[in-house]
């Protein structure tokens, strides 16, 4: 990392992804804490994790959370709803710095949400197979009834950029109608990448559907954890973004949409 | 492996892929090679390689054949489009036994195959932006006309089951219908995945459009290179499958649609 040590705080905030969703947590960040450094880690090499084991997965996060820990990141931050899911229980206790997952916040935003008890929740087929959603939002009000819907094709259709596309709006249809049908007042974004869908979910769910955004959940759980004067030293920010396989399209794609100043951009192999 | 080692020919054919599509390839080469042991290595701890760098595919590439290479398999065959086009003409110098890519062969099927000179290639984004199917076809004609359309949308459909969908002939229509208004006479199947879509494929071309499987031309290349006895010890041949991560869903509809019968299934961890 190229790095000013004499204006920077001694830790950039630690932010890692399956690929290149977990932008969408950075720009909540950004947001929440416009000062802080973000060092933000995607294993494009080895991504999607949604349809892979909970062994690889931890095995994948685990190698990059000690890539993260050598550059001094802290706290860190699984952008990456899987990761969250599969990963982060297992690896809290061997981690040095806080640790922090998106699935929590995000259960607990539903949970103030739901008016009449019936959330939904869509991610990767790995997230929505580990039932962590249904167990955090259990822990938090045991009585909530939790759907969960898998939707493998999203990922695939907003990494080309079909935000707006009438096949991705029939594919979204049929993930969520069965949900509203069992009448579901809340619905959480439960991966990094569908915060991009925001607009066409909306249109799809219609405004008695409160939509729950890990991102900006995410980010105010990170604002807690942080030194009051994190935020005031009036200095301008660094966004530093580590590849570990070079990555074109979606790249664009998130930083157009999410309006992201990244300061730099290198590709290092993680784990061989 | 657990092997009869009295009754079994020394060597296995190597079978190589991202994920579960080079099964396309191990049901042509039972086909064409019924006695003949294969040994099927899918990477599915890294699946997708089609958006993947040229130097993170070859390094992949370069693990799972030595792996292959262990287990004495040869010939070893890249079952996987985007390996043949980034990967095996690095590695071909560097690998003890014959590695055959599916490149050649599919691209001499589809000189064979063109009446007009124009012919239409589909793959992913990788197989496609290398040119791999381009030269390999002006290698043999230079006149011939190439138009060549990334297709990624294409596996995770296939890998969803949707073989017979409408949002799958909506997304084969816009992939297929620029080259098709071009007056392609010859579309080359550039990813393994691709010949589970093949009746899809062939209603929205009609039957002006000739279809190149390169799973077809792939096991007539590696016949071409065994020994005259090799189809005729009348025993039970093998297939054993080994997996870089646990995989359920692609894999039961790759045996229930190729029809193909599983002797063993392991997990095995490749390069770290």
């Amino acid at each position: 990392m190229n790095k000013d040590s004499n204006a920077k705080p001694a830790h950039p905030i630690g932010v890692f992804d399956s690929g290149i969703g977990g932008l969408t947590v950075v720009a909540a960040l950004k947001r929440a804490l416009p000062d802080a450094d973000i060092l933000y880690l995607g294993d494009t090499a080895r991504v999607p994790y949604g349809g892979k084991s909970a062994e690889t997965v931890t095995r994948y996060s685990s190698e990059i959370v000690a890539i993260l820990q050598s550059e001094g990141a802290s706290p860190i931050v699984a952008a990456c709803n899987t990761a969250s899911a599969l990963a982060v229980p297992r690896l809290g206790q061997s981690v040095a710095v806080p640790l922090i997952g998106v699935i929590d916040p995000g259960a607990e935003a539903a949970v103030r949400a739901t008016r009449n008890g019936s959330i939904g929740v869509i991610g990767t087929r790995a997230t929505i197979g580990s039932g962590a959603y249904t167990r955090a939002i259990h822990a938090l009000k045991p009585e909530v009834n939790v759907l969960g819907t898998p939707c493998p094709l999203l990922v695939p259709l907003i990494e080309e950029g079909l935000l707006e596309d009438s096949v991705t709006e029939t594919v979204v249809r049929r993930y969520l109608e069965p949900m509203m049908e069992k009448g579901i007042d809340t619905l959480v974004l439960g991966c990094t990448h569908y915060p991009l869908l925001r607009p066409l979910i909306a249109r799809v769910c219609g405004p008695e559907i409160t939509l729950v955004d890990s991102a900006e959940n995410c980010a105010s759980a990170v604002l807690s954890l942080m030194p009051d004067d994190k935020g005031t030293t009036g200095r301008t920010s660094r966004l530093d973004v580590v590849l570990t396989d070079s990555s074109e399209g979606f790249l664009r794609i998130a930083e157009k949409s999410l309006g992201l100043q990244i300061d730099s951009l290198t590709v290092r192999i993680a784990g061989n």
